[in-house]
């Protein structure tokens, strides 16, 4: 048994995960033996994710964001699950599989696409920049984007206009804990420069806080909307058992085929 | 403001998560001010779909099941996730969907097909029954599934033939928090009864026993995948986050067309 | 290169498809040089699946199976792909895999049902029984199936309660391509057994005529279900050309958030 | 009934379905008397997406690109649905799910991507620009891209690295059908172009070829990947058929299991 996964030879390895008739090794731990009952079912995610344990601060990060990216509501993505459950209540994986499908560029993607922003510009900087390096280059990374018409990820929220509540806890529990790192300092940088750059103040909204604690946690940005979409599954579990006891999806289909008009106009498209 | 769900004509109704401007709620707390930073991810999943908060002995009862079911090894349904990465990297929402369809009836559904047949029993027996009626209740079920052939879910594991290290961990957990109720319970006396009627000793595997260990903790059996599904998304995180820094799948996919062979012979199925 | 699958040391075979630096082969024929510009997609899926080209007649009735299945509508399948599709608009995929997710055991499951529980009486019947054979065969099992309070498939539909305008077309093309088999045959008896034992005419259902259509095609049950998926993936395509020039999903999300009742009571579940 | 989508008002409205209790409207034709046994599947497809149905031409074109793109072979995404059947054998839905989630950028994405590249260029261009124009736009597009270091979508393959043979066949039909429009011709000046300014003559890819042809049969840029979607799901349906009669998965599974290595060094990614 060896320590690293070796040339293009040896392509067929992994550090997660064994079985043996005894025993489940995960990450080089006895899964009964040192994990059940010991580690949270977030510290096991992190393990799992990271190769190593969490801090008790950053494990406390971590279930920060969790939790603050489970759920709000109604969303299009809760809809869909409960929506697919009515169509195949027998594959609960297929109902929870079809919300998770939603969390792409729109909404989820946000948790991602803030921590490539902020990671981009800190590629550029030296180690341990100062704040002053943080806020000149979020200043000009902000003038660059508006001039460009880009979209600045992370700032801005359709209902939280003026503050998302979730954003100053996550910077708190971060400070708290001595987890505030660059990522999170260069995106308020990022808030403010674009505030003053446009004379429109846009709140850090809480994905974007998200991404950054993800990515301050040490993960990389490719991998930060996995995050998302794990805590998004405990959301729609609960919206699931909801639907069984209270279900909704079938009046909200029928709701919808009494209201829809149809447009039997042909296209005129083409010749 | 009402606390039920009404009749017919109040379909669109949820306990679950509401947002205003200020604040997120989720089953009537406020979310940054009360749950973050207070609540672990696995009280807060507990919170989402029971609609109330776990005992201190529920949450580690729960972490247990949840950190027993994310991940043991390079299974079907890692690769299945790993090689939809390989198509879509920009879509890890996708991978991760591709992953969890696998949980269904061969692997994963025995939490649920466990919960379920338990469920069933103990639906027939009265409120708390004592422990011989869960024998006799046990040694008829199993009678008459020997007898008309079907497998008894719960029982036995192709790799952890004599015990599957998972069980007594979860059962000494379950003991400890004094929460093994009747479905854990009655799950000893199934694996048992087994035994007796057929000479053949299966051990109670990992899926059952959290299967029994959810339905303990009050959760319907139609839920309880769910929550499999739910720790399963943590594995598939961990397996990505490990092909991002050390790919096997393009690999395996070569790998895969190089050794396979073409059968072209034209299929005789019809005239 | 061999026409068989083997033993178990030869797993890794194919029959179906295989690249050469010139060509791709697709059941033993040349994809570019015998299939593009010859044979329609129809043709080609059946190809694919059957291993063999299927006759005129048989191409008719096939097409006629999927253009019947593709779509009825604002279903909640296609809502789910629609809801989907707004939150990753970048990731088509996502959304048409969000649609089929929805297709299980209450709506599009009914195809692979019917044909299970005609092939299933069929077993116990000889090679080509005669038609007083099918009746007596569909008496036995209407009756055994009422007495046991379970639902026969393929029979009844919420909309059209007296007649499924598919199902008559259905049946004249299969019966002009002289294909009516024994599974159409036996469903027609069925209807009748089962309006003749409760006084209720039930019509057979166009999903159930078209479970009974592909196994007459010599598709084996547990198949039928997958072309059922293929003819909505155009109907959700369809959909979702809509939605990029007419989006509703944004207004059904609002629309739901708007008239949504927040239920905040805490669960009585358990003390 | 209107033939217009109307205000924002008037939002849930629908052109493509609609049922009543004696007709099923699709596109504003009866389905089971105008459409069932009157037009193919693939003619039904491109009415529920263009809401009008193609002309002969387009038909044979539209058919041979969904040809193109079914299958070839044990690819990545027919490897997912596999896997994925062999968990979830009784949702045969969720397997093609999987298996479509992996037509993301790297390999179906290809179609989308040509579509989008080429419509740009033409975008800049009048309408029915001539032959030296669209040389012209090639030349300068090519020279973009290559300066940028971006790939040019649509050109080269890993195993047709001469020509892939799908190619010149789908411009012959194009041609055959006097639809060879503006974005196939645009993509053979492309391939020029590139061979020119790089000296390394790339073929135009299956992929891109499809892409192309199906902007040039008038399908938005942001739908073409759904066709090529709606393709490979029969070439998944087609590969389930094969491993429900001779099942490969779980042989695959054990195969990456026996020779796996597992690797058990901690990550020293952070103190």
């Amino acid at each position: 048994m060896s320590d690293d996964h070796g040339d293009s030879a040896n392509w067929l390895r992994t550090g997660i995960g064994a079985s043996t008739p005894d025993a489940i090794t995960i990450r080089g731990r006895d899964l009964a033996r040192e994990l059940m009952g010991t580690v949270t079912f977030t510290e096991h995610a992190f393990l799992l994710a990271a190769g190593r344990l969490p801090t008790p601060g950053e494990t406390k990060l971590f279930d920060a964001v969790l939790v603050a990216l489970a759920d709000h509501g109604l969303t299009p993505t809760v809809l869909a699950a409960r929506l697919t459950y009515l169509g195949a209540p027998e594959s609960i994986q297929g109902a929870i599989a079809a919300g998770l499908l939603g969390g792409g560029s729109v909404f989820l993607g946000v948790v991602e696409d803030t921590a490539r922003f902020l990671h981009a510009i800190l590629d550029g900087l030296g180690a341990d920049p100062g704040d002053d390096a943080l806020q000149a280059a979020a200043t000009e990374a902000v003038a660059e984007a508006v001039a460009a018409g880009r979209r600045i990820p992370g700032l801005g929220h359709p209902v939280h206009k003026v503050e998302d509540p979730r954003t100053p806890r996550l910077y708190a529990l971060a400070a708290e804990g001595g987890l505030a790192g660059p990522h999170l300092d260069l995106l308020r940088h990022v808030a403010a420069a674009h505030a003053k750059a446009t004379g429109k103040a846009l709140p850090v909204n809480g994905a974007g806080a998200a991404g950054a604690a993800l990515a301050d946690l040490g993960f990389p940005p490719a991998l930060v909307r996995g995050f998302a979409i794990l805590a998004r599954a405990a959301g729609i579990v609960g919206h699931l058992a909801e639907e069984m006891a209270h279900p909704m999806a079938m009046a909200l289909y029928r709701d919808v085929e009494d209201r829809a008009v149809y447009v039997t106009g042909e296209s005129p498209r083409r010749p």
